[in-house]
């Protein structure tokens, strides 16, 4: 593995800065692969304590659960739709729609998807038939869906280096300087790389600076 | 606040290895505080989801409860007792036990109370009269379970800067070595002192490295 994987949620705010960050980063040559993690699934209650998920996102049917169910399963769906128009679209769908979600504050809803379509300047006839092979688009959920879970992936953004190491990283202020990204960046890998094998750093509560 | 706020309980090998780490930094002039933090009251299913503790450990009888309740409180009130004899007392005391229980494996019971006095130094006749002191030892303990609780403390090592950050710092690798304490405790301050606003750095699963 020679590119960092990204793993993210489309209804999680601090997904959407850690996709700006990194995304930052890819215009200095740094490769990073967007994979996807479902917070709903990660933190329904069926699946507490389980050693293998009970409740997949990927096993729901269209049009039933809770808001957040059904519209992170969509966006899920409607950004694999979109990476069948390749990796550069897949960014700039999911950039799109986080910002449209995070940034203008919209629901996550059909509109949004569409939207973000537009803004992605994807070939909308295309979009729309690669999103009706749902079957084929669950399966590729399905499979970031399992590789974050025996990662143990818990939250998003999270990371996983080529070297191996893996972790959450959660921060407040959003940046799309790639010299700030670049600091912000090279501080979690000194984290994750230390010696001292720091597996956490949290804060008690939340700062209001 | 001009010294660092250092929250731990006897119980936790990261606690020890934080107390080590900034051992390692009072001999450079750093200056830290000794704060008691419960982990079996933070943990005690009374008091989840509670704005404020139901349980506390302060309040229990002696002799009752679990292993880890018994031993825990007993510790603290010990170390408080070693505290009226100074803070170098205190240090030496806490260093101590954290050693006897963590590098050396023994059970945290009156032996290693008794064993760690011994190797602080401390004059073992005063201690065993201050132990006596319940009442006001655990008035003394309450202070510090109610002013972590207050700031969200809810694992140990946690610091509190004079500055006002506060975070959970957990690593599992030893260090005695100021330098190697200093750069330790450095990349710990620039990630809370970051202009990103960084919440929280949680790795996925323990590196085995």
């Amino acid at each position: 593995m020679t590119s960092t994987d990204l793993f993210f949620d489309f209804i999680c705010p601090y997904a959407w800065r850690g996709l700006e960050l990194v995304n930052a980063l890819r215009a200095e040559g740094e490769t990073f692969r967007l994979r996807h993690f479902s917070l709903v699934q990660g933190n329904h209650a069926d699946n507490a304590g389980q050693p293998e998920p009970r409740w997949w996102l990927t096993d729901q049917p269209p049009g039933e659960g809770t808001v957040s169910q059904q519209s992170s399963l969509a966006a899920f769906l409607a950004a694999g739709a979109a990476a069948r128009q390749g990796e550069e679209a897949a960014w700039a769908f999911s950039l799109a729609l986080l910002r449209i979600r995070h940034e203008d504050g919209q629901p996550l809803d059909e509109a949004a998807l569409t939207q973000a379509a537009q803004t992605a300047g994807l070939d909308s006839g295309r979009w729309a038939a690669d999103r009706a092979d749902e079957t084929g688009l669950r399966e590729g959920l399905r499979t970031d869906l399992s590789e974050a879970h025996r990662l143990g992936v818990f939250g998003t953004p999270t990371f996983v280096l080529p070297d191996g190491h893996a972790a959450y990283y959660r921060f407040d202020h959003l940046t799309r300087d790639p010299q700030v990204a670049r600091e912000r960046w090279q501080l979690y890998r000194d984290v994750l790389q230390s010696e001292a094998g720091i597996g956490t750093i949290k804060r008690t509560r939340r700062m209001t600076r």
